[in-house]
């Protein structure tokens, strides 16, 4: 597996028809156990002086449950952002692959030909690009494993879905 | 181990004394079985069209041994930096408590102080401060592992060591 295209090959001389594929930001998203990501936003402001500039809960969790899950924190350090999100049914399925629960989310507007020049170049996409609550802020969401492991979420920009929880 | 505060506890009223730690940057920090970091960073150019601003060989390994080693090579993604490195033995030792070879790498004029705060807010230092070869671009580095098993590298700001490979 993944054994196509790690030498450098098609970068320069790729076909014409390739779609470009602009990236809005990447965050690093650290998923943690249910429901410890408010504890984990408090820690990081206490041991980095990290800010927390954005707050998204879980639609889903927000009257008829006990514990309001939090889809995403945003906090600052300097000037790069971290996601802090809780574990969800749906997030499990997503990450279960990982390890330390640290994943990379890239926001673009074009997640299929995202994930198709990822692939292209030796990543494995993993699952269906879904809707929801999976990831990010609650847009689509695709998956894919590079060759070292790392998986990356590929997802609609923030912006797009920052209403969320209004 | 690491019960002592992840409640919020002390971010307001904290001593009068503490240090005010500023990070000048946070880039994650990925390492990769030696000597696959070129082929991480061909991969990444060609899955996410990133950009390599930085490359630094590892300056013991120039003239008398087969296997140059990437200390570190810098590259771009939007406006966010990782760090990609050949594990060595020096950084296999750092960084042998991660599965995926994934942490953050903050950078800081006050390594003592960064880890002071980082360990009273709950934080676990690992080893002790090392110059060289460990991690990032070859200054004084030091390491907390914090309750949610994620690695931080507290490190020299890359400025000051950027002519490593000079």
């Amino acid at each position: 597996m993944a054994t196509e295209a790690t030498n450098g090959a098609g970068e320069t001389n790729g076909a014409a028809a390739e779609k470009t594929v602009t990236f809005t930001s990447l965050k690093p998203q650290l998923f943690v156990e249910s429901s410890k990501a408010s504890d984990a936003v408090a820690f990081y402001k206490a041991a980095f002086g990290a800010e927390e500039v954005n707050r998204i809960s879980h639609p889903k969790r927000k009257a008829d449950q006990e514990l309001p899950l939090l889809l995403s924190a945003e906090i600052k350090l300097g000037s790069s952002s971290i996601l802090i999100s809780d574990l969800s049914d749906d997030s499990t399925a997503l990450v279960k692959t990982v390890g330390t629960g640290l994943v990379f989310c890239l926001e673009t507007e074009d997640i299929e030909a995202a994930i198709d020049k990822a692939v292209k170049a030796g990543a494995v996409a993993e699952g269906e690009i879904t809707e929801g609550e999976g990831a990010c802020c609650g847009g689509r969401v695709g998956m894919v494993k590079d060759p070292y492991g790392i998986v990356w979420l590929i997802c609609t920009p923030a912006k797009k879905c920052a209403n969320v929880d209004a």
